[in-house]
Protein backbone atom coordinates (compact mmCIF):
# COMPACT_ATOMS: atom_id res chain seq x y z
CA UNK A 1 0.00 0.00 0.00
CA UNK A 2 1.10 3.86 -0.68
CA UNK A 3 0.39 6.07 1.34
CA UNK A 4 -2.01 7.84 -1.72
CA UNK A 5 -4.47 5.48 -2.85
CA UNK A 6 -4.12 6.74 -6.58
CA UNK A 7 -0.23 5.87 -6.56
CA UNK A 8 -1.10 2.40 -6.80
CA UNK A 9 -2.64 2.83 -10.29
CA UNK A 10 -0.57 1.53 -13.28
CA UNK A 11 -1.20 3.83 -15.97
CA UNK A 12 -0.46 3.12 -19.48
CA UNK A 13 2.11 4.53 -22.05
CA UNK A 14 -0.68 7.36 -22.31
CA UNK A 15 -1.12 7.76 -18.47
CA UNK A 16 -4.42 6.52 -18.87
CA UNK A 17 -6.23 3.69 -17.29
CA UNK A 18 -9.67 1.55 -18.29
CA UNK A 19 -12.56 2.24 -16.59
CA UNK A 20 -15.90 0.04 -16.57
CA UNK A 21 -19.13 1.75 -15.33
CA UNK A 22 -21.46 -0.73 -13.90
CA UNK A 23 -25.34 0.23 -12.28
CA UNK A 24 -25.69 -0.58 -9.26
CA UNK A 25 -28.85 -3.02 -9.04
CA UNK A 26 -29.44 -4.08 -12.34
CA UNK A 27 -25.67 -5.10 -12.59
CA UNK A 28 -26.00 -3.95 -15.61
CA UNK A 29 -22.63 -2.66 -17.85
CA UNK A 30 -23.15 0.72 -18.68
CA UNK A 31 -20.07 1.92 -20.20
CA UNK A 32 -16.24 1.64 -20.77
CA UNK A 33 -14.08 4.92 -20.95
CA UNK A 34 -11.05 5.91 -19.95
CA UNK A 35 -9.49 7.96 -17.12
CA UNK A 36 -6.28 10.13 -16.66
CA UNK A 37 -5.04 10.68 -13.04
CA UNK A 38 -6.78 13.44 -12.82
CA UNK A 39 -10.53 12.43 -13.78
CA UNK A 40 -9.86 9.63 -11.10
CA UNK A 41 -9.08 11.75 -8.20
CA UNK A 42 -11.88 14.18 -9.48
CA UNK A 43 -13.96 11.02 -9.38
CA UNK A 44 -13.31 10.36 -5.77
CA UNK A 45 -13.71 13.75 -4.51
CA UNK A 46 -16.88 14.84 -6.59
CA UNK A 47 -18.52 11.24 -6.11
CA UNK A 48 -19.82 11.50 -9.74
CA UNK A 49 -17.88 9.82 -12.87
CA UNK A 50 -15.18 12.09 -14.27
CA UNK A 51 -14.20 10.67 -17.20
CA UNK A 52 -10.54 11.66 -19.81
CA UNK A 53 -11.99 12.37 -23.69
CA UNK A 54 -9.43 10.89 -25.81
CA UNK A 55 -10.92 12.40 -28.55
CA UNK A 56 -11.08 15.42 -27.15
CA UNK A 57 -8.05 15.77 -24.98
CA UNK A 58 -9.25 16.34 -21.70
CA UNK A 59 -11.55 15.96 -18.77
CA UNK A 60 -14.87 14.80 -19.66
CA UNK A 61 -17.68 15.54 -16.70
CA UNK A 62 -20.06 12.71 -17.66
CA UNK A 63 -23.55 14.16 -18.38
CA UNK A 64 -21.67 17.83 -18.85
CA UNK A 65 -23.33 18.31 -22.17
CA UNK A 66 -26.60 15.50 -21.84
CA UNK A 67 -27.65 15.68 -18.38
CA UNK A 68 -26.75 12.19 -18.31
CA UNK A 69 -24.69 12.25 -15.08
CA UNK A 70 -22.86 9.45 -13.26
CA UNK A 71 -23.34 8.95 -9.03
CA UNK A 72 -20.21 6.80 -7.67
CA UNK A 73 -21.17 4.40 -4.81
CA UNK A 74 -17.52 2.88 -5.33
CA UNK A 75 -14.07 2.67 -6.87
CA UNK A 76 -12.64 -0.83 -7.60
CA UNK A 77 -9.24 -1.56 -9.02
CA UNK A 78 -8.27 -5.09 -10.44
CA UNK A 79 -5.53 -7.31 -9.38
CA UNK A 80 -2.93 -5.42 -11.67
CA UNK A 81 -4.11 -2.24 -10.61
CA UNK A 82 -4.39 -0.95 -14.00
CA UNK A 83 -8.42 -1.17 -14.37
CA UNK A 84 -10.88 0.57 -12.89
CA UNK A 85 -14.39 -0.76 -12.27
CA UNK A 86 -17.24 2.44 -11.00
CA UNK A 87 -20.50 1.02 -9.22
CA UNK A 88 -22.88 3.79 -11.09
CA UNK A 89 -26.54 5.38 -10.59
CA UNK A 90 -27.49 7.12 -14.42
CA UNK A 91 -29.01 10.12 -13.57
CA UNK A 92 -31.01 12.03 -15.72
CA UNK A 93 -33.35 10.09 -17.47
CA UNK A 94 -35.70 7.19 -16.42
CA UNK A 95 -34.31 4.11 -17.42
CA UNK A 96 -31.01 5.34 -17.15
CA UNK A 97 -29.16 6.43 -20.56
CA UNK A 98 -25.44 5.92 -20.62
CA UNK A 99 -25.21 5.80 -23.82
CA UNK A 100 -24.74 8.81 -26.36
CA UNK A 101 -26.98 6.57 -28.91
CA UNK A 102 -29.88 7.33 -26.53
CA UNK A 103 -29.85 3.75 -25.55
CA UNK A 104 -29.35 2.43 -21.59
CA UNK A 105 -26.38 0.81 -22.22
CA UNK A 106 -23.33 1.45 -25.19
CA UNK A 107 -23.00 -2.83 -24.82
CA UNK A 108 -26.11 -3.24 -27.41
CA UNK A 109 -24.91 -4.69 -30.24
CA UNK A 110 -25.15 -8.63 -29.92
CA UNK A 111 -23.54 -11.53 -32.03
CA UNK A 112 -26.19 -13.54 -32.98
CA UNK A 113 -26.23 -15.51 -36.38
CA UNK A 114 -22.65 -14.04 -37.19
CA UNK A 115 -24.01 -10.80 -37.20
CA UNK A 116 -24.52 -7.75 -34.89
CA UNK A 117 -27.73 -7.30 -33.96
CA UNK A 118 -28.59 -4.07 -32.41
CA UNK A 119 -30.55 -5.34 -28.63
CA UNK A 120 -31.26 -2.73 -26.97
CA UNK A 121 -33.81 0.14 -27.79
CA UNK A 122 -33.06 3.80 -28.41
CA UNK A 123 -35.34 5.82 -25.33
CA UNK A 124 -34.46 9.09 -26.32
CA UNK A 125 -33.10 11.19 -29.93
CA UNK A 126 -29.88 12.00 -29.67
CA UNK A 127 -30.35 14.87 -30.98
CA UNK A 128 -32.69 16.06 -28.14
CA UNK A 129 -29.99 14.59 -25.68
CA UNK A 130 -27.28 17.17 -27.26
CA UNK A 131 -28.67 20.42 -28.17
CA UNK B 1 -22.78 -4.32 -41.38
CA UNK B 2 -20.05 -5.80 -43.09
CA UNK B 3 -19.77 -9.62 -44.32
CA UNK B 4 -17.95 -10.62 -41.48
CA UNK B 5 -18.79 -9.63 -38.01
CA UNK B 6 -15.19 -9.57 -36.68
CA UNK B 7 -14.23 -6.84 -39.45
CA UNK B 8 -16.72 -4.17 -37.48
CA UNK B 9 -14.24 -4.43 -34.58
CA UNK B 10 -12.01 -1.61 -34.28
CA UNK B 11 -8.51 -2.53 -33.04
CA UNK B 12 -6.14 -0.22 -31.41
CA UNK B 13 -2.62 0.39 -32.66
CA UNK B 14 -1.36 -2.67 -31.19
CA UNK B 15 -3.99 -4.62 -33.21
CA UNK B 16 -6.35 -5.32 -29.90
CA UNK B 17 -9.71 -4.78 -28.11
CA UNK B 18 -10.04 -4.55 -24.88
CA UNK B 19 -12.50 -7.31 -23.64
CA UNK B 20 -14.64 -7.66 -19.92
CA UNK B 21 -15.82 -10.76 -18.97
CA UNK B 22 -19.30 -10.81 -16.78
CA UNK B 23 -20.66 -13.62 -14.77
CA UNK B 24 -23.91 -15.01 -16.28
CA UNK B 25 -26.54 -15.27 -13.26
CA UNK B 26 -24.49 -13.36 -11.10
CA UNK B 27 -23.78 -10.61 -13.25
CA UNK B 28 -20.27 -9.82 -11.57
CA UNK B 29 -17.53 -8.69 -13.66
CA UNK B 30 -14.79 -11.57 -13.27
CA UNK B 31 -11.89 -9.66 -15.39
CA UNK B 32 -10.68 -7.95 -18.10
CA UNK B 33 -8.31 -8.74 -20.77
CA UNK B 34 -7.80 -7.82 -24.08
CA UNK B 35 -7.84 -9.93 -27.96
CA UNK B 36 -6.49 -9.78 -30.85
CA UNK B 37 -8.49 -10.72 -34.18
CA UNK B 38 -7.45 -14.44 -34.01
CA UNK B 39 -8.28 -14.54 -30.28
CA UNK B 40 -11.59 -13.16 -31.26
CA UNK B 41 -12.93 -15.61 -33.95
CA UNK B 42 -11.52 -18.54 -31.61
CA UNK B 43 -13.63 -17.08 -28.95
CA UNK B 44 -16.52 -17.02 -30.91
CA UNK B 45 -15.47 -20.38 -32.76
CA UNK B 46 -15.00 -22.33 -29.53
CA UNK B 47 -17.33 -20.63 -26.94
CA UNK B 48 -14.57 -20.29 -24.99
CA UNK B 49 -12.89 -17.14 -24.20
CA UNK B 50 -9.36 -17.16 -25.63
CA UNK B 51 -7.45 -13.68 -25.04
CA UNK B 52 -4.55 -12.45 -26.09
CA UNK B 53 -1.74 -11.98 -23.11
CA UNK B 54 0.31 -8.77 -24.07
CA UNK B 55 2.73 -10.41 -21.41
CA UNK B 56 3.55 -13.51 -23.11
CA UNK B 57 2.56 -12.09 -26.81
CA UNK B 58 0.59 -15.15 -27.77
CA UNK B 59 -3.19 -15.83 -27.64
CA UNK B 60 -3.99 -17.34 -24.04
CA UNK B 61 -6.73 -19.54 -23.86
CA UNK B 62 -8.16 -19.21 -20.28
CA UNK B 63 -7.84 -21.97 -18.02
CA UNK B 64 -4.71 -23.41 -20.19
CA UNK B 65 -2.67 -23.66 -17.36
CA UNK B 66 -5.45 -23.12 -14.11
CA UNK B 67 -8.13 -25.32 -15.84
CA UNK B 68 -10.29 -22.30 -14.91
CA UNK B 69 -12.22 -22.11 -18.51
CA UNK B 70 -14.81 -19.93 -19.24
CA UNK B 71 -17.79 -20.68 -21.51
CA UNK B 72 -19.02 -17.82 -23.34
CA UNK B 73 -22.95 -17.73 -23.73
CA UNK B 74 -22.54 -13.90 -25.71
CA UNK B 75 -20.64 -11.98 -27.25
CA UNK B 76 -21.55 -7.91 -27.45
CA UNK B 77 -19.44 -4.67 -28.61
CA UNK B 78 -20.15 -1.11 -27.63
CA UNK B 79 -21.68 1.41 -29.49
CA UNK B 80 -17.86 2.56 -31.04
CA UNK B 81 -17.24 -1.42 -31.63
CA UNK B 82 -13.81 -1.11 -29.53
CA UNK B 83 -14.76 -2.92 -26.58
CA UNK B 84 -16.04 -6.45 -26.30
CA UNK B 85 -17.95 -7.95 -23.59
CA UNK B 86 -18.51 -11.53 -23.04
CA UNK B 87 -21.18 -13.17 -20.57
CA UNK B 88 -19.81 -16.44 -19.26
CA UNK B 89 -19.52 -18.91 -16.93
CA UNK B 90 -16.80 -19.96 -14.81
CA UNK B 91 -15.45 -23.25 -15.00
CA UNK B 92 -13.10 -25.37 -12.94
CA UNK B 93 -13.88 -24.78 -9.08
CA UNK B 94 -17.53 -23.72 -7.20
CA UNK B 95 -17.69 -20.72 -6.99
CA UNK B 96 -16.09 -19.64 -9.87
CA UNK B 97 -12.32 -19.02 -9.30
CA UNK B 98 -11.59 -16.46 -12.57
CA UNK B 99 -8.65 -14.13 -10.70
CA UNK B 100 -4.64 -15.62 -10.91
CA UNK B 101 -4.92 -14.99 -6.93
CA UNK B 102 -7.40 -17.48 -6.13
CA UNK B 103 -10.35 -15.02 -5.85
CA UNK B 104 -13.64 -14.63 -7.51
CA UNK B 105 -12.98 -11.89 -9.59
CA UNK B 106 -10.19 -9.97 -10.34
CA UNK B 107 -12.41 -6.87 -8.64
CA UNK B 108 -11.55 -7.02 -5.18
CA UNK B 109 -9.71 -4.54 -4.48
CA UNK B 110 -12.23 -1.72 -3.37
CA UNK B 111 -11.17 2.34 -2.39
CA UNK B 112 -12.11 3.21 1.13
CA UNK B 113 -11.06 5.69 3.64
CA UNK B 114 -8.62 6.68 0.79
CA UNK B 115 -7.26 2.94 0.67
CA UNK B 116 -7.66 0.15 -1.31
CA UNK B 117 -9.42 -2.53 0.98
CA UNK B 118 -9.44 -6.36 -0.55
CA UNK B 119 -13.26 -7.22 -0.42
CA UNK B 120 -12.97 -11.12 -1.41
CA UNK B 121 -11.06 -14.20 0.11
CA UNK B 122 -9.18 -16.33 -1.58
CA UNK B 123 -11.17 -19.41 -2.74
CA UNK B 124 -7.65 -21.42 -3.69
CA UNK B 125 -4.46 -20.51 -2.97
CA UNK B 126 -2.59 -19.87 -6.18
CA UNK B 127 0.30 -22.51 -5.68
CA UNK B 128 -2.26 -24.73 -6.17
CA UNK B 129 -3.94 -23.64 -8.91
CA UNK B 130 -0.44 -23.06 -10.65
CA UNK B 131 1.45 -26.53 -10.32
Amino acid sequence: MTENWIDAIKWDAQGLVPVIAQEKGSQDILMFAWMNREALQKTAELGRAVYFSRARGKLWFKGEESGHVQTVHSIRTDCDNDVVLLEVTQLGHEPGIACHTGRHSCFFQKLENGQWQATEPVLKNPEHIYK
